[in-house]
């Protein structure tokens, strides 16, 4: 089992990678973890200039020798390279699992929308952090080799998908938008404020695209950046409210998100 | 010549309107200008509760005694009423001139979507500020009177219209994004980083509703948000970069944003 690593958007530091691949070495000796330089590259806020990062993707996701790839970081950019991408996949491409979140739901969303593989979201090598990152990374290890221990608790038997909010609402009214219709969507984010948060939720409930969704499930949401006033409403009401204009059931709270208790949501049918 | 008033999103101080009446009352004694006690009225982030900013907008739009209304404030809030107030409008407000910029992109966008009187990007009554602001409030005074004094330099002879980055954005992918084929977009932005206006002109740049606009005109970016590493590329050559993917010619700088050096885009025609 080989499993490639690399980063469509911001780059992690080498002593990440060395502490994955030295825990993915005791609990997954099966897998061959190879993580690609270009996780490690700089250039400004990019893990390497856009051509160097669509061109690694492009050589892992296009290799018959890896079975999986695994996305480094989130952070900004891989809506940059999809244009690029998405034209140049290969057969290989087509049978791999991918798993990533935050930015990297740009990927997972341009993906499904053309059934390229199996897309989850899911933690990234970034999630282990300075450690205490075990039980979270080992989620992403474990669906990418075919488990099921590390699947978010409250998926049914309707399909899902999971997104950031900021990256999905970035997607609306672009052709990258996959059709979500009749899946329950899980929403997480990260460093907003209140009232951008109510603007996004707002731009969701007011999509044509997403208009026959099946329901909505609220992530977590980590990071809240203060107004200069106090915006005035809690967040899970606002959601509640959003998802009654758009006119589809809220659902209540998923562990998905920039945290720890980030579980993995295979995009369509859980199995 | 009687003007209304009121505040979709964000309310002002009564100092600011204070000086904004005595200015008016001065360099256009013909004008009798009515500002509506809603715009002082506070309930968290906004101008007071929905309900009361959606029935003293219609109150205003939809009263034949007036012939112009005058925003008073950006911030956020004006899309949470669209819902209410574009429905319930009646001719008289279909006869009246609108002007704001900023979180009033959505109403104007809105009201331009369905022909909706005539509607402007231009300064507001909070761009008094505690003084200066005599020239930059002058500028929709006059074009609320019929004048051209105030009109953006370079509006040609192609329709135009005017947004803010965040708010157009946000209007993607909606019903409220007005047809903006064959016009020239002026674009700005105040408090962003480089990665979301990076992330926004992308989503332009893919938006299916905008393929035909006739080119693009970069107007004021304004207290621009550090990023923690330094993006690597600079705001007009981004621009540059997304109007080429666009497919539609990059224009050059435009005279609006969130400065004194904002100029009136009448949306459409000019004349």
């Amino acid at each position: 089992m080989r499993i490639g690593v690399v980063a469509p958007a911001r780059a992690i530091k080498e002593e990440v990678a060395a502490r994955v691949l030295a825990f993915a070495a005791i609990v997954f000796p099966s897998v061959d973890l190879v993580i690609d330089p270009q996780c490690f590259a700089e250039a400004g806020h990019f893990a390497g200039p856009d051509e160097l990062r669509a061109e690694t993707f492009l050589r892992y996701a296009n290799d018959p020798a890896f079975d999986a790839i695994w996305f480094a970081r989130g952070g900004y950019g891989s809506n940059r390279i999809l244009d690029e991408i998405m034209p140049a996949l290969k057969p290989a491409a087509y049978r791999k699992r991918y798993i990533g979140y935050s930015d990297m739901g740009f990927m997972l969303g341009a993906m499904y929308a053309r059934r390229v593989g199996r897309v989850a979201h899911g933690p990234m090598l970034i999630d282990m952090g300075t450690g205490g990152g075990d039980k979270t990374v080992t989620r992403s290890l474990d669906w990418l080799t075919g488990g099921t221990r590390g699947l978010e608790p409250g998926l049914g038997d309707r399909p899902a998908a999971a997104f950031n909010l900021s990256i999905l609402t970035a997607m609306i009214g672009t052709p990258w938008l996959p059709d979500l219709t009749d899946h329950v969507l899980l929403i997480e984010e990260v460093g907003e404020p209140h009232y951008r948060m109510d603007r996004m939720l707002w731009q969701l409930s007011q999509s044509t695209q997403l208009k026959g969704i099946a329901g909505l499930r609220l992530g977590g949401v980590t990071d809240i950046v203060e107004n200069d006033v106090a915006f005035g409403e809690e967040v899970e009401p606002m959601f509640e409210k959003w998802a009654r204009v758009m006119g589809v059931p809220y659902l209540g709270r998923a562990q998905v998100g920039h945290m720890r208790d980030n579980w993995v949501v295979p995009f369509g049918m859980r199995g």
